[in-house]
């Protein structure tokens, strides 16, 4: 089966944004069993819409467009596609009202121009849009399907995955099945992963499995997939071996994530956490409240960003951080147990470190971090050095802070 | 000039890799003058290389295809283009020496297959690697000029910056110059600013100036740019109109983001801030502690995530949340005030309000947010309602926040 994408948008062409869409889209399709044959991106002009359309029916059973269906001027997307096809645009009653309701909820008025986003081509299957006003639209193009989807990411995410992935399904089944599954590791590398999985896989691989590493920063995901008859009992037994052979590792599969993994584990034993950040800033904070349900296990966090802030809000001792400096096991503890004290919680975590890219001496050079976990009878700090640039540095030190209490959770 | 992109690379279509190149490139060139009209990726097949390719040639001046030059197997590009012009190879001494020396300099053998990176196909220019061993590729293809890159963005950035680039000023030179400049704004949304800037602009667009917005959450950029004689004139007159227009809502030019703007008019007056923040959940320290150089501005943020938290840390009266609730203006007052008497910094900003995506009531719906900003002398709180996703939610207050600030700073 061959599917297309299409990413419309001038501003893609100017480079003034980065295209996710095209990652996530290939992924979700990865994931599910298609492959994407193609990504194209072209400007918002009506020739290049066109053209690229033209082109892919050519070759394509599927495709899919994104971007173009809002209500500016050069959102053209919609007209284009129609015209290219030969077939009117309606205005859809529903998609008015649900433009309409969109702006009473935000209590703004409704600019005129949002209507033009309930002209929907005819013989097209409407898509609502919950996170937004423009609907998503299917229609039949010469012998190909053609999705098209709005631009916006938290648009685009829930509709493809609620709404769309279901009618690829449907229309596009798959001959003899497919399974796959990812598992989700954290406080190992890529190749040491690998190492550590060839062997007892090998047989599997023979049958069919095909394993695959993605290294990101800070995490490894391993996929494990196979087509055709047999296959669900395949990546079940390997997913089995793998859970065992990476059980230190491994803290999830498929979207989950580490802050979710400790929230979920916090709430399960009833238990609460207070943070300490100094170099990430309120970053594992904003991690953890990402999660929904965040607040029943998260007391508070304290950005002591300052020493000064350090001392009067924690309690961290004038002599301990004379004596080590800032950045020091002493005062990462010091931190942790101030933080538990103060809010009274069952766990505290702490992190003090040089982000960078100043700060560093020849003794503590920039990366360098302690991560420390209070509990109600004890307290630990863990030495880390991540040379990496600000951002990377903070999530890296984020997720070490975040696995340390997995660890102790999961115990 | 029309200029078309191919991105090699299975992974890119399998959603393993994001493509920062097509992002950086089309960078690159727009602020060169030239536009890329279009983008596209495709697997590491010899069908797919050549078709691509081959309809490139049939539209472009210029085609700049990444990957797929190193030497593993499914590196292809250099050969498959080689057959589709037909071309021989030859082996080309000078860079055989170049890899020999690279693998001399790390004192590693040379692996036998690393040679295959000095076959070039005839009549091609040879452009030296400095940062690897793979050498990038100019050849006339048909009517057009053919680029080929190595994939990885450490060699392909300095390469195309410094050797490509003069190549492209060289045969496509511009006739009468190039100007552009983005501004960046927030509070506003993007129908609306078309709306303000459509008729003062009018008269020079029709002297050639282009105007593009691009609405990304709780921001929008507004691009003008010129191409030919007075192009520069034209650019800094419309930039003038534009600054007047949308001054409350502008906040910088280029790659500037608010947070970098905010420490920097708080380093530029000395001052210093403190952050109480409850469904923001550390966010808005996150952001703030990404730019280098915050430690001078920020002292420390409170994240009350709880009620108890926010009357312990920042002594929110009991009578205050037992009238208003936690989610209202006169707690939002409260927590900023409580902040700053506690931190003894110049500014505090606060955040309370429902993420959802529980929470909400008919009075207080989900996105109901107020944002604070207490001062030495006084303290106002705004009321918002941010109907988002949780982490659109997050990202807009955070947003609003901060402009509520840089507002104040900018008096």
């Amino acid at each position: 089966m061959n599917i297309e994408i299409i990413n419309t948008g001038s501003e893609l062409l100017l480079g003034r944004v980065l295209n996710t869409h095209q990652q996530w889209l290939c992924r979700e399709l990865a994931d599910a069993g298609y492959e994407v044959r193609r990504q194209v991106a072209i400007a918002d002009t009506g020739e290049a819409i066109q053209e690229a359309v033209k082109e892919a029916m050519a070759r394509a059973e599927l495709i899919i467009v994104t971007g173009g269906l809002g209500p500016t001027s050069d959102d053209i997307t919609r007209d284009k596609i129609a015209d290219l096809l030969e077939v009117d645009l309606h205005e859809d009653p529903e998609v008015v009202e649900h433009v309409r309701q969109f702006f009473l909820r935000r209590k703004r008025p409704m600019p005129e121009r949002t209507r033009i986003q309930a002209m929907v081509p005819d013989g097209a299957e409407v898509i609502k849009n919950h996170h937004g006003t423009a609907p998503g639209l299917v229609i039949p193009a010469g012998k190909s399907c053609l999705v098209m989807l709005p631009g916006p990411p938290r648009e685009l995410h829930p509709m493809f995955e609620n709404q769309i992935l279901p009618i690829i399904h449907d229309r596009f089944p798959q001959a003899g099945g497919f399974a796959s599954v990812t598992l989700k590791s954290t406080g190992v590398g890529e190749s040491l992963m690998e190492e550590m999985l060839n062997e007892p896989l090998k047989e599997l691989v023979a049958e069919g499995l095909v394993v695959g590493f993605c290294a990101r920063t800070g995490e490894v995901d391993i996929r494990l997939a196979a087509n055709g008859e047999g296959s669900e009992d395949l990546v079940s037994r390997a997913e089995v071996i793998t859970r065992e052979i990476g059980k230190e590792h491994i803290y999830g599969s498929e979207d989950e994530i580490l802050e979710q993994k400790v929230v979920e584990l916090l709430a399960a034993q009833g238990k609460t956490l207070a943070l300490a950040e100094s170099c990430t800033g309120g970053y594992i904070g904003h991690r953890i409240t990402n999660v929904s349900g965040a607040s029943a296990v998260l007391m508070c966090g304290l950005v002591t960003y300052s020493n000064e802030a350090k001392q009067r809000l924690l309690g961290v001792k004038t002599a301990t951080l004379e004596a080590h400096g800032a950045v020091s096991e002493p005062v990462a503890k010091e931190m942790a147990e101030g933080a538990l004290r103060e809010a009274g919680t069952d766990f505290a975590i702490s992190v003090t470190g040089i982000a960078g890219p100043t700060g560093g001496t020849d003794e503590k050079p920039v990366g360098t971090v302690y991560v420390g976990l209070a509990t109600k009878s004890s307290t630990i700090a863990k030495h880390r050095i991540n040379s990496f640039d600000r951002e990377t540095f903070k999530f890296v030190t984020a997720q070490q802070a975040l696995e340390l209490l997995r660890q102790e959770l999961v115990g």
